[in-house]
């Protein structure tokens, strides 16, 4: 990993026009956007023959995939699901909005409804790998919020099956309906029904760049979650911070892929050196070790700070996904940080713990998109009405304000509507 | 306005793609995004000239152009926005999130920390009208959450002035700094920065097409508010309502332009024959007639449906901005609504009384989109970090589950991470 200086770091950050025009991967992802639009179903097996490689006779999992994936997986996965999933209802639970009013005149009634959105679509990755915890993730909170119908769609491998990893996830959390279709097409479906799929509000789910990149065309006639980027962790690390366990979590962030960011800030350059042999020492036994390898090389930083103070305002600057504090005193520092996804306080709080365990979300914002987002939870799946009573004389000790405004804007009948009340309101009282 | 059956406006209205790319538009607006990115001021500066017709020396308003604007607006004006401001407050100071934590098990600590967004952009559009009321919409609820940098871009008109009542409102909302630029120049700057203006994290303030289309284009490298359409009203009506009162909330909404969308649903043909005589009579006296009358004849629908229970589906079918209930048991109802950006009860609860004065947010989810979406709130300035503390027992007892996980999906390092601090555990306990 590359050691460098706060400032050096700070001069060779910068952002950047990430979302502009994509050329050939948008022109294929509009085709087949526009292709599902007109032709459905048929269009959901024919691109599933051409990029999955299998056609299927039917999109939607039977009951006896369900049984037979569910049979076939271990009792400690199994266990291990209950408990993962037991954990992360606990901490969403605490995440639940409640409907309001107030009263603050005399004859005014406001408030604001919550309710939630009734279908949601959940695309889960296909592909060599599989992940269960992301079913979990994404569809406990939407359960919570009290999401009627829960549709996850997810690519069939060439035999046209889907993990029974996953497929077990799924009926842990309790998803309504698992569909076999991938890619920019299993967006389509679900941002505007098939035949078969019906039509989601928002669609929530990692997936590789077609499917980021349908979720940025839907985006608007459909809710989407974040567009994720590369997976990042931020370790702030003072001479408390035990340096093996900090070296296995930077390399646990490594192995996701190349692009992933392991960083290390730390006032402290001896830990920066005893993390870096710590990371030499551990590497050599790990599986994914090319990878990670490369993930270290090409992005993985120490940064070296002339304080602690100096450590946290970088990473607010990095505003990471995953913030780890391994400092003397993680909680009295809590005040200091004022970006990133989720933060794991001490030596005993690994990312990983979070990825899979704890209960807090593992969709976390992005390549620093945590200034100005959040993590997935309950208050993505409900969305507020606004309610507005007044009594006839409440409206019209307010009725000069709203024609004064009115038209200062040039929109007379807006003033007209509350003239003809009040016009209607003087005649009674003049009674 | 066309009259119909509940049956015939459900097989009338579905959903479209509409956010495909958009050829010439979108070429120009990349190119407009690439030339700031670029140039900074001087491309700010040089397009301002060439899309606004002024050359000005410098984009910030001055505390003397804000002094002489104050003095300009009339006292009864400078009333209105006080009492607007102060109820726009009230309503979203009930909107304030708090940080929590919880303690689930023995030696765990979960939680999520409430932080505002730093840095926020409010466009407000310019040209002929001027709207000093989304100015308090957009402000006041940023500056409750907390944000410490607030700037307002607004394009100026051919004299290089900025309209005095949008000035006024922004003194009294608390904007930080003004800038005069417009259009999809004013959207890349606040995103991206240039020398004069710092970059926001999160944008949000209605606009024309180009600032709409910039706002799409951007969206991912910063947050944006929802991306608004044609305004729309519904109002559900019974016997109950007034239907003097109900025809000028529709005329109200159709003068704002041509697409906007007044819509009339009740069980009651009585009722819809009533307001049709009420608009043919009011229409006449309203200043905006040519645009009124083209909106209700395109736009504008009277759906007759078999019973209320219907007219409210047709509603949450809908997802309307605005829905007034002028029925005899408004409250009553509520439960019955699904999705709707604002809800209006009663008879004496018009739209424009929400546009300006009563509190609740103006900006309100749009063409559907309330479905999925909420008004802007103190919640759209805030964003959350989830917190996660472990001790090393409570780590102990839950890695079995971490592990089993992280394996299943072929995340061998994860479980290294979790592992390499049971094994520390492991020796400790040998002691």
């Amino acid at each position: 990993m590359k050691k460098m200086t706060a400032s050096q770091f700070r001069q060779a950050s910068g952002s950047s026009f990430g979302q502009t025009n994509n050329g050939i991967l948008d022109e294929k992802v509009l085709r087949i956007i526009s292709d599902v639009q007109k032709n459905g179903d048929t269009a959901l097996l024919r691109l599933t023959e051409e990029l999955d490689g299998i056609r299927l006779r039917t999109l939607q999992v039977t009951e006896d995939e369900f049984q037979e994936a569910e049979a076939s997986v271990s009792d400690s996965f199994h266990t291990a699901l209950r408990t993962a999933g037991k954990n992360i209802e606990t901490f969403h639970a605490g995440q639940m909005e409640q409907s309001w009013f107030m009263n603050p005149d005399l004859g005014v009634t406001l408030g604001q409804k919550v309710s939630p959105i009734e279908r949601v679509g959940v695309y889960i990755p296909g592909g060599k790998a599989s992940y269960p915890s992301s079913v979990l993730m994404n569809i406990i909170p939407a359960k919570l919020a009290g999401v009627k119908d829960i549709t996850v769609t997810t690519p069939p491998d060439e035999h046209g099956n889907i993990s029974p990893h996953v497929l077990a996830a799924a009926r842990v959390a309790g998803a309504d309906t698992v569909y076999k279709v991938g890619g920019a097409q299993a967006i389509a479906a679900l941002a505007y029904g098939t035949e078969t799929i019906k039509k989601a509000f928002k669609i929530v789910g990692p997936g590789n760049t077609y499917v980021a990149r349908a979720k940025k065309w839907v985006f608007g006639d459909v809710a989407v979650d974040m567009i994720a980027g590369p997976s990042e962790i931020c370790i702030v690390a003072d001479e408390t911070a035990n340096p093996a366990f900090a070296a296995a979590d930077l390399l646990s962030q490594a192995e996701h892929d190349e692009q992933a960011r392991p960083l290390l800030v730390t006032p402290s350059s001896h830990i920066a050196d005893a993390v870096q042999g710590e990371i030499s020492r551990q590497i050599e036994k790990l599986e994914r070790k090319k990878i990670i390898r490369q993930s270290l090389d090409q992005n993985g930083r120490m940064i070296v700070t002339e304080s602690l103070a100096e450590a946290l305002d970088i990473a607010n600057l990095i505003a990471p996904e995953h913030l780890q504090l391994m400092i003397r005193e993680p909680f009295e520092n809590l005040a200091a940080i004022t970006n990133a996804g989720a933060i794991f306080l001490g030596n005993y709080s690994p990312e990983p713990l979070g990825d899979y365990a704890a209960g807090p979300n593992h969709t976390l914002p992005t390549s620093g998109t945590a200034a100005f987002s959040s993590p997935l939870g309950v208050y993505d799946f409900m969305k507020k009405s606004s309610i507005i009573h007044y009594q006839r004389d409440a409206l019209r000790n307010v009725s000069e304000t709203v024609t004064s405004l009115a038209k200062a804007e040039g929109l007379t009948a807006h003033a007209q509507s509350i003239q003809i009340r009040k016009d209607e309101n003087d005649a009674k009282t003049d009674d």
